[in-house]
């Protein structure tokens, strides 16, 4: 089928009716499906089985550490060990932590606003803040943002990650521009995994804010869907290089690994950010749940058997991606009124509508009984300007019920799409003939 | 023996030769033991065995959620039932979290600082802020308000809590003190617990701050020591009856009931404070540990397993106490050098030694191998103006160390009692030489 742009207005208004008995049929079905979080399904979680039972009454660490007891505040020796090869930084350059990372990113701006990111700086709450935002980007950074009043400056997403020129000239300017939001390696939404360059660029850049930090949410780091994965820069080291060593805090978990909000979550930096975030850690707790660190550490071993047990996961997401890009491709391929990206990894495909379509087809989805993430979610402050990125999460359903939802959506998307056209034609009709009264 | 006081010189002088003697043999034998911290012992973490083995491979709760996937910031419903039956509160009054009920005070004030404690109050930042402080009282609650810049006023701890003409009129006339700390049952250090007129006086009574709050860190709610606990009045309850329901916030964990930093952590409020705080803490997380919350609840069951459990830790803890308390008398009693509590539950026994010897005791004992918590450490700003109390923490050494521990302690608290005897009667000398010189 030709794109529906070139389709004249009657042939537009019979596949409205058409897309619109189908789209009665699924209201029918009284569905229930939710696809609005990247959450692993339960197949993914039955992978970790025998996590907890993997102890075997030995709950001793390997430095005798009983890890049923008090202490220990960045981790357990063998868990930084360990997750430091994933992230490749050094044991001491990384803390363990408790069961979300997004907590490690929300803990360290609550420090930042009432103590500052270095004993040699002022609280960033004596004066308005600002962050940089890759947009679309994950909502929960967003919503962070919101809730220390930290001003979002949209920045635009292309091919290999943030776009630079804009990144670069705002930080050499404005003091108040704090930090970046990052989500370097498969981007939630979009999939993008940050160029060498991109990665090279923000660790060299001149920023005119001594204090700024880069918010590197590795939270895909492992989380592969081909045998080609992409590969990210290690960014400590290149702001080692770079001469700008405390500049980035990586967050990275387990959640998608072992099990979401049971696992661990881990922050690394330079030994100096590391050991003065230890400092002010000991002051909320006297130490993580280390059991559940040694129990990652007794089952997963070592680095190859976390790449291992990532396959597996691969195996059960891989036909969940390829069948949303299949429907999408089938229902929506050459009709030109969406793009959506193909990505190696992560857990999201990022859809772009018509301009001003966004929202209607989550809602018209939403009365049909499944829910996507809200449209506008993915932008600073929840406004999408184009109203047109939506983000797909194919991770929890299962196949059948994905088949389903993504039908319903790419229906819901040709009845906005079409709905669109035609009122574009419409306001441009009433708009020629207003000039011509004019005229006249 | 007489008391010290009463003693001539010449056998003081003596007694301490005696004893410098029998702390040099104690020196020879290279002690390594720490008294410092309420942990307890492993025999005790032991009693908990099991608990990580529960689930049987059942990782559901008992409304369907999959506790191995994101959700819940509330926490488990079960496990709201199961600690809100242990606390005298409604399920919906309560929030279980993480791992360390330390984290739910820190994160508590960093948020009052940031955000006020409620909607309708203004960000305790703004303006300075100060808490009262019973004492001798918890180091780390201390430690908060130094973090935080909180000035900290302390009030004494009496037999039946904190000193509350005091506290009565201190909260009445100024604005800045938003809080106060209570370990309302067997206190920290103290053991006391708050009578039923101090948990109505502090429920009832008029503050200058409309945003005043009660830190209720009720960490030994149900760590008995005898058959005849104490009883503490249900504080929630009474700020409800005195119209202050939104008052007092509960803090409690199983750090000392399964394993010390990985159990669960729990707040206890009204549910208008309790529905704000999960709304900030939604931005924190997307939600605690599910899973250790049901291996707590699938291991407890109920209240009543929860109390005989406790009678076993205190099977384990009461011999201990009771040869710290027999060593006490035996080499102090009668001597007039030292006082100490004896409590019915909790953690820790309080000594207090004539004034100005607790710092020489503690590095006494340090020196010769043996660390007991800092002299100081119970006050604010570790800085206990009479220089006289000391904890002590019997819960975690085997009994044959605890005895070598508190025998080297009764050596080292008498010898700086006669160092203190022997130099007041130097200087009274020196001072009555001096006045008698000038009167010639």
């Amino acid at each position: 089928m030709a794109g529906f742009l070139t389709l004249d207005t009657a042939t537009l208004s019979s596949l409205h009716r058409k897309l619109l008995l189908e789209y009665e049929g699924f209201k029918k079905k009284n569905l229930k499906l939710d696809m609005s979080r990247g959450k692993p399904c339960p197949e993914q979680l039955d992978l970790t089985n025998g996590l907890l039972s993997s102890l075997d009454g030995n709950y001793l660490a390997e430095d005798g550490t009983d890890c049923r007891n008090y202490g220990g505040v960045e981790g357990l020796p063998e868990a930084r060990r360990l997750f430091a090869a994933c992230l490749g930084v050094q044991p001491e350059e990384i803390m363990v932590n408790g069961n979300s990372s997004l907590a490690l990113m929300h803990d360290l701006i609550a420090r930042a606003m009432l103590f500052g990111v270095d004993d040699q700086e002022r609280p960033w709450g004596e004066r308005p803040v600002k962050f940089l935002c890759p947009s679309p980007g994950y909502d929960r950074h967003f919503a962070l943002c919101e809730l220390f009043k930290i001003e979002m400056i949209p920045i635009p997403m292309q091919q290999d990650g943030p776009a630079m020129e804009e990144v670069e000239e705002l930080v050499a300017h404005d003091e108040s521009i704090k930090g970046i939001w990052c989500v370097p390696m498969y981007s939630n939404p979009t999939g993008v995994t940050y160029s060498d360059e991109v990665v090279t660029r923000l660790a060299t850049m001149k920023t005119k804010a001594s204090d700024f930090r880069i918010f590197w949410d590795n939270a895909y780091a492992l989380h592969h869907l081909t045998d080609q994965p992409d590969r990210l820069l290690n960014i400590l080291q290149a702001c080692k290089e770079a001469n700008n060593p405390d500049r980035v805090y990586i967050f990275s978990s387990t959640s998608k690994i072992s099990y979401a909000g049971a696992g661990v979550a881990m922050l690394a930096s330079s030994v100096k950010n590391i050991r003065r975030l230890a400092k002010l850690m000991s002051f909320q707790t006297i130490g993580p749940n280390k059991l559940n660190q040694l129990c990652h550490v007794r089952f997963f071993k070592d680095v190859a058997n976390i790449q291992a047990h990532m396959k597996k996961h691969a195996a059960l997401l891989r036909p969940k991606f390829d069948l949303v890009l299949e429907i999408l491709q089938t229902e929506l391929g050459n009709k030109n009124i969406a793009t959506w990206t193909k990505p190696n990894g992560g857990y999201f495909i990022s859809l772009n509508t018509l301009e001003g379509c966004a929202k209607k087809v989550v809602r018209l989805a939403a009365e049909a009984g499944v829910i996507f993430t809200k449209a506008g979610a993915t932008f600073p402050y929840g406004y999408d300007p184009r109203d047109q990125n939506i983000r797909i999460a194919p991770t929890y359903p299962p196949l059948h019920e994905l088949k389903l939802a993504m039908e319903l959506f790419t229906i819901c998307l040709q009845l906005a799409s079409i709905e669109k056209i035609l009122n574009d034609r419409t306001t441009q009709s009433v708009t020629l003939s207003t000039i011509k009264a004019k005229i006249v």
